[in-house]
């Protein structure tokens, strides 16, 4: 199971006054936390740096990887900004993300190349959001042989079925789980991904559909999402289910999860 | 989704004292309190009551119907105390359990036909517990057809597929995963049933390890529980899967839960 952290993100306002303020420690012990916790990516996000995304990326990426040894996930919708991001990273980046829209498509592939990033796909193209799981796996039946060719390895696309609000459809908590086993039917070699929050937009006590969802997710085969680590029932869920779903050899992981204090009951 | 709480079981230290001094008041508490909390059924077990557990089953079907409104599940290994609650339950119950073991199944099918009660029949036969998939699809084979051949509706019926722990066989947790999405393919309109804290005997934090389980097989199929109503986390996960499993319209339910605070995130 991968984890990507969240939190380093300026829609968030603490982050944004961070980084408007040029508060390195604070985003520093941010992402130490994180890694703590058990991510095993840290997301870097600077949308809001309007003008300067690109420097503010370089200045992100190069004080997080002062801190943790974990890769990064260079996360914007700016290739500008990718294309900083990536160029001041150490390692292996992450890209967040691609699209099969023609221009993200054109501007995203050559950066994946370049740096040999894995890179977060999203099953949507100048048609706008997935309306079904149909169109989920038309869409990557673009992006996954489309990138296949482009030389990018299987193992390192993670598609991401883009969930709706199940406050919006009282169905799309399913069309979601559907995707995510259809896509893994399809692509087995190819990972899963996605953020846990679209789907409890709107209703009360968010976290608690949150958790829920990252359980059914990764019951029906999603092998990666981007989450907040710091949620610790959630972490101790995304463990439990881990072990349940029989990808923790004689439960060890788990049992040192707890044994360290990380997780409880 | 079908909730039995199960807290009001003589295996339970609180429970025997209770029972051995006869404290109606706080037996009775403890099910108003878990219908409070959501569950539809209130189990029933005196197992400890060697030499009067009929008696006993008697008196407590007595005591907690005159509180609540929900059925009992009548939950003992033996038949002649199975018997003395049913004679003495109003409305339909439930009844805890047949299994396609020879005696068993004698003692018990005249029963579930007399009372017309909802029965929970255990993939076991006198071959022991069942090892695979397969073994519990073989077993239901006889449990299913033998039930409606005793003129029982399909939809009184709730296959347990028996969950054994994790700790012993980090696979367990997939095959009883699998087992759960086999049976209901194979009978849609049966029901299927656990019990959630078998999956994590011996290991740390129990709770967080049922409370992900549960979730689990309600991604696969599941649609009843036996389980601790009073564990906020675990209904509050529940309610937020069933939601996100597309059995909630318009998340209602859901929303009036968190609204009256009985769940949290």
């Amino acid at each position: 199971m991968l984890v990507v952290g969240e939190l380093i993100n300026s829609s968030r306002k603490a982050i944004a006054r961070a980084i408007a303020e040029r508060d390195k420690e604070y985003i520093q012990d941010l992402a130490r936390k994180q890694v703590e916790a058990g991510a095993h990516i840290i997301d870097v996000n600077c949308g809001t740096s309007i003008g300067e995304e690109d420097k503010v990326m370089e200045w992100l990426v190069h004080i997080v990887q002062e801190v943790v040894d974990v890769p990064l996930c260079i996360d914007s919708p700016s290739a500008e900004a990718l294309a900083a991001g990536l160029a001041a990273h150490k390692g292996q980046a992450m890209i967040n993300s691609i699209t099969a829209e023609k221009q993200r498509w054109e501007e995203v592939l050559p950066l994946v190349q370049k740096y040999k990033a894995k890179v977060i796909a999203l099953c949507m193209d100048d048609g706008g959001m997935p309306e079904s799981v149909a169109d989920r796996l038309r869409v990557a039946g673009r992006l996954v042989p489309g990138l296949v060719e482009a030389g990018i390895p299987e193992d390192d696309i993670y598609l991401d079925p883009l969930i709706k609000p199940l406050g919006v459809n009282s169905q799309y908590g399913v069309e979601a789980l559907e995707s995510v086993a259809a896509l893994k039917e399809k692509y087995p070699k190819v990972h899963t991904i996605c953020g846990l929050s679209n789907v409890s937009y709107g209703l009360p006590e968010r976290r608690l559909l949150n958790r829920a969802f990252m359980v059914m997710c990764l019951t029906r085969g999603m092998d990666a999402f981007i989450l907040d680590p710091l949620d610790m029932p959630l972490m101790g869920l995304l463990r439990a289910a881990t072990a349940l779903a029989g990808q923790d050899e004689y439960c060890l992981e788990y049992i040192a999860a707890a044994r360290a204090g990380k997780i409880k009951a």
